[in-house]
């Protein structure tokens, strides 16, 4: 399992006045795995597309961040959502 | 920013066979978000539904672990891929 799932739960930074959403993907090929099999790039996409079917979220609320190596590759998507809870969710 | 964003990036385990897709999520709840905001559970859907629309998954490869608090909630996803490349990567 990778090391970064082992670690304890993330801890609330400071009080911030938005909510926010962090999201880690690390791929990890195996040995019998395709060094171009590159799911990252399409995921973020997607998460990105997901996020915005339930909260209105700009470009500029959005930073990502990818690294890629031969075995590993990890991507980091950071989002500051606006205040109001999802369309879906049971706050409304 | 969460605490284990600032880590350093997740080291590969022991060689696998199969490809590997861990994927953590933590929605921070600032100040002015309402407690009910839960954007994890649609997230958690629509991550799995997005993976499968490039990669065949069966419902026994994917792990998903919730944990839920006050202030901060946390979502890790791991997916045991196929060896075959996505749809739509370069690798065809």
């Amino acid at each position: 399992m990778f090391s970064f799932a082992r670690r304890k739960r993330p801890t609330p930074s400071a009080q911030t006045a938005k909510d926010r959403l962090q999201i880690l993907l690390a791929h990890e090929r195996g040995t019998g795995g395709s060094p171009e099999a590159d799911y990252l790039p399409m995921l973020q996409r997607d998460i990105v597309a997901a996020i915005r079917k339930h909260v209105p979220i700009g470009d500029e609320d959005v930073e990502v961040r990818m690294e890629r190596g031969d075995q590993m590759s990890s991507l980091e998507i950071n989002i500051e959502l606006p205040g109001a809870p999802p369309s879906g969710a049971k706050g409304r």
